[in-house]
């Protein structure tokens, strides 16, 4: 560990060459549901790798590319970063600067000197920021501690449709000992926190739109029609008042069966946190002024991190531009994910949802199932999640342990398919993913390049 | 009369000329809802009625321009033509043809020669080819058999809501005998129609956003939140499906309280129609395959003409575009109008519904009361309804008569305030009115422009 300060000093006098190769990874825009600036972004990504000295290739998949690259530094532990190039959509939002600006705010929300951009916190800042740390690292030390793997999807905000794909067809070129994926994971007061998983996810549309049944079927129609015509929005506003009750508790049937308690050790990280957890930095963070419970403490916690959901991502139909149109419309569009908790598996939701319309009448809905995928977790006690946890706390606080984040991502590709131990993590502080004004402290992004130097060594250093 | 066949010739030999004047009139875009083209169209209109030798001016509103005009004939009686020149939003339509490009397309749906174009049939294919008509009527007898006035409004697609302003402002120059309203009333299989009423409307916008109820309150956040924070969406889910049962029945608590049922002269229509009443046809041109209740013939009709309804014309909410964005909305927005038969009146109608929100706990509910108005009716015996039935009798096939159709136009402006009887007709055929391959045929808009000049006979001829 003896190079750590040289590093932090090394970081410290690149800074400014350091932010602007974060800056150039987030103006390029990524977005995977629109196709933007796709190619470009992996182009970035994989030169970023062969600046490193390593190996580096953009691997087709039957979807948006993943980076694929090899740092061989002949050392004994390998790690595989796992990352993603892709960011949200910005259609319809409303933001301070330019969603792909790469624009310094000062005083963002009394924050200081703020990175305001699509993707910095969601998750090109992080993964920028890696190859920055990579770079100190091998300036002062020479070569890196621990070999290298990188998998940076393009689908991450998809749903990682493809990735399974590829994590199958490369299965033998990804064997590692763990898992690191790169993440700001500083609240906006500074308190350093481990996430130990996520939740899984299912993602699907529902589509009502006249037939058989009646309502329009190819157009929406003069809307005094109604009259005698039926509608497919109000059946579907009907459909979907029998799939959660207006406490927006799950109302599919069967649909808690497989969701599990919390374990003894869960326990435990719920009673650590609930000493340090601030529900008030939550409310302010997203804008909101109560929770959904009248609940504090751990009890509020576990139905945020060990209950599903299912969430209205949004949804439209008819006229809803400008000015008044009387329309009986022929469709309505939902889109709507479910949030998995342990042991609910994907399949298993998917044929409750089909079951559920069935049930109901509305078999005839177009039901699209996106892809999705289950939760994964750590164990607190795991090698790598004490890896993680002496790195943060290096940093002069000792970090917050949340049993796992409300969100989803695929890392049971690398715990479940590859057999890998996983961790999140690294300093630094951003915030608003998928929202406007999505940021990150330029601060935090240079904490963050130090936090993520030293969880190499860390990990190097874990003795199984 | 006697002049009548030589208008007819006339109307023949100009044909070619007239459609032009049509084409041009629906080339130009004129989309209240958006604000395009209004001035352009009023001032089309205005100058039609100077090429006639009237006068006209285009009168500021507090909205779009209303088109005055008047032709003073020296004639014993006055008839009002009442018109719009504002026409549908075709945003995010999809047309066979370029929706303003004027186009004549062969063999329409067989249906022949049609003009296929935004606002052909709903309505500036009546009102171009009524200048057409008036046109003709002077070069063949010299002069016009009635004095004319013109009240031609831009917002009708938006409700009409500052015709109200304009009638009062104009009262004392609107005095005449009638208000005709000139519309292509003949089905898809040439059967004419006679509406003698409207039903009224009140439209309105239903916003649920996050507030100290919850949710968030000023932009989308990340969807996992649902997990602890409330979903405006469905809240509002839950708020809908209070207001009409699953058969589409409103369930806000005394809203058929004021619905009266078919008068004795209402069931005798009906029982006139149902004997030519075609379902099928009704199906076949909206594209429906079944009406929302298991009846034929008069109870279908009763429900349809003097029930009210509670359409949603749009709704929208959160990422509905391309790609998946998990998102917990901030707001959702729902288009509604209620269509308002005898004797419904529009104060009552939003009292119910600001009541109902608050018996359902959604007083925080916004509610943008868009203008609405009541419905109108003149009975089949009244001598202007004698003349439009007679007029279209005159083209060889006895008009079917309709107590009212089912959408809503401001007639009770006419007939209510300013104390005119009013009708609405003419041959000819168009269709998908607020659809995409808006139509009409090319010959029937040469019939439309012969029962125009014929109706101005019959009206001078009434003795009353």
């Amino acid at each position: 560990m003896e190079d750590l300060s040289r590093i932090d000093a090394h970081i410290d006098d690149n800074f400014d060459r350091h932010l602007d190769r974060v800056r150039t990874f987030v103006r390029q825009p990524s977005i995977s549901g629109e196709g933007v600036g796709m190619q470009e972004t992996a182009e970035l990504v994989a030169a970023s790798i062969k600046e490193l000295g390593g190996q580096s290739e953009i691997v087709p998949t039957s979807g948006w590319p993943v980076v694929y690259g090899e740092i061989d530094a002949g050392a004994p532990r390998t790690l595989l970063l796992y990352g993603m190039y892709d960011v949200q959509p910005v259609a319809g939002e409303d933001w301070i600067v330019p969603p792909f600006g790469g624009q310094i705010v000062d005083q963002f929300e009394d924050l200081g000197r703020c990175l305001v951009n699509r993707g910095i916190a969601n998750q090109k800042g992080p993964l920028a920021g890696a190859f920055n740390a990579l770079a100190s690292v091998k300036a002062v030390a020479g070569k890196l501690p621990v070999n290298l793997k990188f998998v940076v999807e393009g689908e991450e905000e998809l749903g990682s449709r493809h990735l399974p794909e590829f994590i199958t067809r490369y299965k033998d070129r990804l064997r590692a000992e763990g898992t690191y994926f790169p993440a700001f994971a500083q609240d906006r007061n500074g308190k350093p926190i481990i996430w130990l998983g996520v939740k899984g996810i299912v993602f699907f549309e529902l589509v009502c739109r006249g037939g058989n049944w009646g309502g329009p079927t190819t157009r929406g129609i003069h809307g005094s029609n109604n009259a005698w015509i039926a509608s497919p929005v109000w059946r579907m506003v009907h459909a979907l008042k029998t799939m959660v009750d207006e406490h927006e508790r799950i109302a599919i049937d069967g649909f808690y069966k497989s969701v599990a308690p919390p374990t003894d050790e869960d326990e435990k990280v719920l009673d650590q946190l609930e000493k340090t957890f601030e529900p008030d930095i939550v409310l302010k963070s997203n804008d909101v002024r109560r929770f959904k419970y009248n609940l504090r403490g751990t009890p509020l916690l576990r139905r945020f991190l060990f209950e599903p959901q299912l969430n209205i991502d949004g949804l439209a139909g008819g006229h809803y531009g400008a000015g008044t149109k009387t329309l009986l419309p022929h469709e309505v569009r939902v889109k709507m994910d479910v949030r998995l908790v342990p042991n609910m598996e994907p399949e298993e939701v998917r044929e409750r949802i089909k079951a559920h319309l069935r049930k109901i009448g509305c078999a005839d809905f177009e039901l699209h199932l996106e892809e999705g995928y289950p939760w994964a977790r750590m164990s607190p006690s795991a090698a790598i999640s004490q890896a993680m946890i002496r790195t943060m706390s290096a940093f002069g606080r000792e970090p917050e342990i949340w049993p796992n984040i409300a969100g989803s991502a695929p890392f049971y590709l690398f715990s479940r398919v590859l057999g890998q131990p996983f961790t999140i993590g690294g300093m630094g502080h951003g915030g608003r993913q998928h929202s406007p004004n999505e940021y990150a402290t330029v601060e935090g992004i240079r904490l963050f390049e130090k936090s993520a130097a030293r969880f190499l060594y860390e990990f190097a250093g874990i003795k199984e």
